[in-house]
């Protein structure tokens, strides 16, 4: 199953609106025959992949993959067929489909004679490569991230505003990986006039990653014509709206969303309660002052704090990743 | 190794002025045939105690011990002498010895033909249970850790003052547990003036450990005689200064202290230079507002940042517990 989640979280942001899957094909003996992930829209899904690489080793061996074998005709025929015919004996998946309209894969394959276990390494995979993908089957809407850099003090620049860097090259490095997998990131106009940022994914040496997220800025105040955030790099949305629900509602057809915004316009996503997870990037540097990561989260005594659960805890470089998810 | 560190962590705290140290003795097959720490000043060193419990299973045998054995007469025979009587074949440490009058112990064995190895775990006894003797050792001056505990965005307390409690019962329990191992702690006259806390080294149930640090308070302004910080469960020094230097030499005759002052007194102390370690145990919540953990640090742009090193990232219940060393 850790091939097989290897192989999903390698297509991740490129499968939109299909899961990002990964499947590993072992033949009679237990070895790996064949993996696969799920490719682009129209192309085929990760076991198919998988059983076309497998070629006759299939016949009698197991299927691994992090979801349920869907059991429909979309854009490509049910897999469940394909593994019927390519005559697996066993399946082993982690995560049941919660589509009704792709599910049942199981349940058929069962019928058909093939040993079925469900839920290995499901953790792992609800967590992991299908995290934003499931959380949009639940709940219809985006999964969103925030994401921010601070020092172990809780600041996000030194007081005269610089900041650059706080984190060290391997952090900066995982979040142009992150935004190269996200569908939107979200900043406020207030980051747009002070930073000027780019928002596009960008590999060490600079260059454009393939896939870019859309970039989407938020709030009242007029943006310039001139602001590099408006260039051609990626497409660009602005929201006139201080309302994050708005603003998730407006990015409702996709799936994962990143917000990199400053304090002001986190503090409004963490009060709307839109946050699904944060990412917090701590660096092992002190810098004391007025810049906060955050602002007003509308706390005001102990007992009504935001309570989360840190969901991993993962050195990057001389940085911390900090993951929390809701309590 | 791993054994002896062990034992020399029972320890800590309990040793002054000798270093707490770990011994285990392997009879010549390999099996452990005794362990030992070092006893409270006057007792038994790791070594002797260790060769004690092993008897004759110590001949031909090894002795793993976290520092170099010591070539000196103290209040006790030097352990060298104990292990060339009891005829051990190998004597494997992790930490020479800084202190000359003690040294020479590795050398004396060889000379006697015993098979001497330096250096096994060097990095996990000279970061754990000797790392504030050694910081002693080197520079003359008490080990000084600043802890604090703080929300994931940086702050000690919601707006209106409130803190209890930021982190979970496992992390006060921690910071109870390094109380009853320090020598001192320090905290400035707000502190008492706004939380009025004991100071003292609790176990779970609320007793009190058997080894009490000194409780220093750090302020020019008079606390009140009826203060909890100065009951009769310890002793209790006021300092009426403002510099940090010269509240560490107050300290010099002291080993390892333990700053837990508030944001004033901690970036009094962070400016002066004289942290030499940050325990930070961060809990999983977002409080936001004016109340951080620290205040000015001396820092105006990013290039004047504080730089310190992760050398630990634990977790501890639900909350994250950071150890930052100097860069």
């Amino acid at each position: 199953m850790a091939a097989a989640v290897e192989q999903a979280e390698k297509v991740k942001g490129t499968t939109y609106p299909n899961p990002p899957v990964g499947a590993v094909i072992l033949d009679a003996d237990g070895e790996i025959a064949g993996v696969g992930a799920t490719e682009p829209p129209g192309g085929p899904h990760a076991e198919v992949l998988a059983l076309r690489r497998a070629g006759e080793r299939a016949a009698g061996g197991t299927a691994v993959v992090t979801l349920e074998p869907c059991n429909h005709v979309g854009r490509t025929p049910p897999c469940v067929d394909a593994l019927l015919a390519a005559q697996i004996a066993n399946v082993v998946f982690a995560v049941a489909d919660p589509n009704p309209v792709a599910a049942g894969g199981a349940a058929r394959l069962a019928r058909a004679g093939v040993a079925v276990t469900a839920g290995v390494g499901a953790d792992a995979v609800s967590g992991g490569p299908l995290r934003e993908w499931l959380h949009k089957q639940r709940t219809g809407m985006p999964h969103v991230t925030w994401k921010f850099a601070a020092s172990v003090d809780g600041r996000s620049a030194a007081a005269d505003g610089t900041s650059r860097w706080i984190t060290g090259e391997a952090a900066r490095a995982d979040v142009h990986r992150r935004r190269a997998i996200a569908d939107a990131i979200v900043v406020g106009t207030g980051t747009v006039f002070a930073d000027d940022p780019a928002l596009t994914a960008r590999r060490p040496d600079g260059s454009l990653t393939e896939h870019q997220p859309l970039r989407v800025v938020v709030g009242m105040r007029e943006i310039s014509p001139d602001a590099t955030v408006l260039n051609d790099d990626s497409r660009t949305m602005v929201i006139r709206t201080r309302d994050p629900h708005e603003v998730v509602q407006a990015l409702s057809d996709r799936t994962d969303v990143l917000v990199e915004g400053g304090p002001t316009l986190a503090g409004a996503f963490l009060r709307a309660g839109v946050i699904d997870r944060i990412l917090a990037y701590v660096a092992p540097i002190l810098l004391g002052g007025p810049i906060t990561a955050i602002d007003d989260v509308g706390v005001t005594s102990i007992g009504q704090a935001h309570r989360w659960r840190f969901d991993g805890v993962h050195p990057v470089g001389p940085d911390v990743l900090l993951s929390l998810v809701r309590a």
